[in-house]
């Protein structure tokens, strides 16, 4: 095992080199509650796994939402509940080069979602927890997620009513796969789960002790439980490392080489594995959705720890 | 780092689960000369990064055509030589869930392909070379090999001219390249070149010797020469991550998780970063064109010795 | 001018000719309501232009819903009402060979629908139509329609519920458009105006007579209305001829050679430009959703008629 | 039938409103042998199918290559030699909104391609004529052309090797189309005789005369001889009218409202059946490749004579 040389001022270090770039990033605007968010936000979370240990910086309390980093949950729980036969005859688990609100293929390729991190693979995994668990799916998920990080998440109603009322592109989509027979609950079910678990609310440490348990393969350094089978950690693992930034994924693979998932309100878990869980925090996105300075802390930090675990050259 | 316990035994274990999965695959027909490889040859080769040592099992002293992991050399040269600038003007590096010789993409979404593990990402690559090295560039790349491996691979010269008797899809893809601009030598040149590296020869210790390289971080444990540079190194892993096994690359990366390429003569280059370099090869393929006994073998090893790198549960 | 030779006894032969291709169709399932339809009706209603004489065959007492016909009365009095440039700024006027539901393109070639007589090209026309006229817009289009009739078209209610409780694909396009803002009225508003007039009942006699004033260059021979003009006659009968029968308007072009626009429920609406006006009905449809036995009556009728008026070869 | 009222006056009426938006049309360039045609050269060309009669104007002396034109030959005398069944296994008869030279339908959608008007449809209508009629294929096409117009027409041996050197495109089709089996001969003959048929020399009285066949249901008002099938003619014009000006061809069904054929050089061959056959020629082109000029003349022309037929109104 890599015993992990790291402290808050190497992450000070990437924060004051990071946050310089975000300037050439945009707020996301689609959702108008998001567009509120200050863009000099920034914060960066690790939890080490050899010893639990949480080194952080930057403005830590800050809470956003997650946004498509709660698909991590979404898909984690359906495995655990239901297995991966069930989940993977509606959804497949390859990347795509198309956009997260693509349908395109859904008419030309295959009617089955190409992942489930795209809108309409997510939006299958919802039908499939909702007709699964009734009227308590989002509780249940929400207690889930308190197997990882000890605290259960808020729904921030705000952003909710705001993706709710800007959600015609999600509603095509789920029209669509009702249509093709994908949806197993109804239309408003599925997308009123999905969007409310894009509202949750989180912080850097939250995201950092969600990757922590990947890291830890299941199991949680911080509250001790084990919420994840050891091959639902791989599954989740793999889909983040080739679909994990939509179509910027590629790219994150190239510059970071780690497990990670984006969502549109600027937050990235990653995971270096057997490593360290991290949540990074900056909401000025690229044009492909992801937080333009958190990509780059990922960077700078995976090449300063040596996350890819290469063998250091003499 | 880890302290690799791994033996012939555990390997030996590994080749009798994996060939039984061989008789549910197909070994490649559209290139008449491939379909004469026996289905029931199967080798498994590793160098510990730790020690430089090798681990191997089953027919080791088999050849084969490099086939499409050729891609990889073609690709780090062309960075060492030219820089990522120049490389990615003309490609980019995201994965797609279209089949390896696919072009639909080229006319519908960029006419710059989308990765240069597809064909038409790989034709660029090469009329890059040929343009840059002129008539020497088949022997530049051979001695480029010879700097990862000892010994300068050899042409199969059937399998070449079965290729070339058969290529009219690389044809297609050449020519409409060409049509947008994006070959940078004649096709007939590009074409050349691309299909001579296709039918390079080499064994499985030749791939885990090409995937110590990378594994070490751009030198070679074996001849001790410094082929690629760090930069080059986390390019070539962090598309083999996303897009090292076609339109299966998604599949791989959640049941073995590491970065690897596959080619149509039924091998596969793997690697486990600061672990191993890997080569495996048995010809039966599945339908996405990826060696089915291969595949599992990676599983069973990924899994067996926590490739993955995730902490260990107590 | 031709001077048409024509009377019941070549319709009764065309009739049963044609009647005996139906048994190779389907009667429409996809909306519940339309499957009720016994596959063994028929009727074939021609009005001729020189004399406005009525002539028909088969059971012309049959009411039927418009389903797509009435893209042709929504299309007539949008143009009517807005101009030319007003409509084709949100829909262009080219077929394409997508089925009448597609939504690829939307997303892969032009956000703008390719036709108005697909699917999301109507409902663009009906959102439209619903923003200029409001509250009465149903009832307009209706009044409209008399003046080519005689009649006001009555709505089919169970028709309507049927398929608004079946509109999943069309909610799909509705919403897609809207997030792209090609709807001009809400989606609800939108949809329910574009099945009201999908709904809407029918003899075949009613669509000779809408087909008639196309052949009189806007005038009817039968109610003595103007209700179009001479550029919107062109446009109408344009667009029927390159995209009226859906992904099978090549053919029909082929095998009939004049403007005709089909619907799901069984019945074609065609146009003899100056020669007489045409509705025929038979529920079994083709793959494409073209009534089989209408289709080939047509046919029949064009080859009998020389339709296309090529000069009659000595 | 009508009694063409029609002289040079009011052709030359039309000339002189149509050469007036030729200015805002680009020469075609991509081949560059064609982009030397001066951009001011204008004829029209008609054949009155009721006489015989050849009205004229402008530069009729000028001769131009036919282009894509000629698909109208090769599709003619395919259907002639081999009957309908053999020609449509291998092509379909449905338009599409993409470009002439698209080949993502062929992967896409299916293999076979959408028409025989397309680059992809009509080289493979000279795969098939090719593999019938072997080396003296060109020459029996030329022959059969003459049926039409009383003369051979001649090879452009210039445009023909322009083309040849800049056919980077139609490679790619031909390759592909040899790929899944549907090229009948080898790419090269296949290639060959396409451009050749595309570098034919014509006038736009040589046009209309060929015209003039269709509008006559097969026979020539000119030499008097019957090469076409009433069959032949009824799917040429039916191709025509909604393939035949690429993905313009629903505009020109709207604004012309004839079947008719276009050709990159800048001629437009169309048809008002029983009435009359139409030539003109116009270099500089519209964005999808249509003679500007031309295609305005046309429409003058078409409102002028009422070639659409309908009842004129009191």
């Amino acid at each position: 095992m890599f015993s992990e040389q790291i402290d808050q001022s190497i992450l000070k270090e990437i924060y004051d080199k990071a946050i310089s770039v975000s300037d050439f990033g945009k707020v996301a605007t689609y959702i108008p509650e998001l567009s509120l968010m200050s863009p000099n936000l920034f914060s960066l979370s690790c939890v080490i796994s050899e010893s639990g240990e949480i080194v952080e910086t930057g403005d830590t309390d800050t809470y956003f939402t997650m946004q498509s980093i709660s698909k991590i949950l979404s898909l984690s729980y359906a495995i655990e509940k239901l297995g991966m036969d069930k989940v993977f005859k509606s959804v497949d688990m390859e990347p795509t080069a198309d956009s997260f609100n693509s349908l395109m293929r859904l008419e030309m390729a295959s009617p089955i979602p190409a992942n489930p991190f795209m809108n309409a693979g997510a939006i299958v995994i919802c039908s499939i927890l909702q007709k699964e668990l009734g009227r308590g799916a989002f509780n249940e998920i929400t207690s889930f997620c308190e197997l990882f990080t000890g605290v259960k998440p808020k729904l921030n109603q705000k952003v909710f009513n705001s993706e709710m009322s800007t959600a015609d592109r999600n509603k095509s989509l789920a029209y669509f796969l009702n249509s093709t027979g994908l949806l197993m609950d109804s239309v408003e079910n599925s997308l009123d789960l999905y969007i409310k678990l894009c509202s949750l609310e989180c912080t850097t440490l939250d995201l950092a002790k969600i990757a922590d348990v990947l890291s830890c393969g299941g199991k949680s350094s911080f509250t001790g439980k084990h919420p994840l089978s050891f091959e639902t950690v791989k599954t989740i693992m793999g889909i983040m490392i080739t679909c994990g930034l939509y179509n910027g994924s590629g790219e994150f693979a190239v510059r970071v080489g780690i497990p990670a998932k984006s969502g549109v309100s600027g937050g990235i878990l990653a995971v270096a594995p057997g490593r360290m869980g991290i949540g990074v925090f900056s909401p000025p996105l690229d044009p492909k959705g992801n937080s333009l300075a958190g990509f780059y802390a990922l960077e700078l930090l995976s090449d300063r720890q040596n996350l890819r675990g290469v063998k250091i050259l003499d």
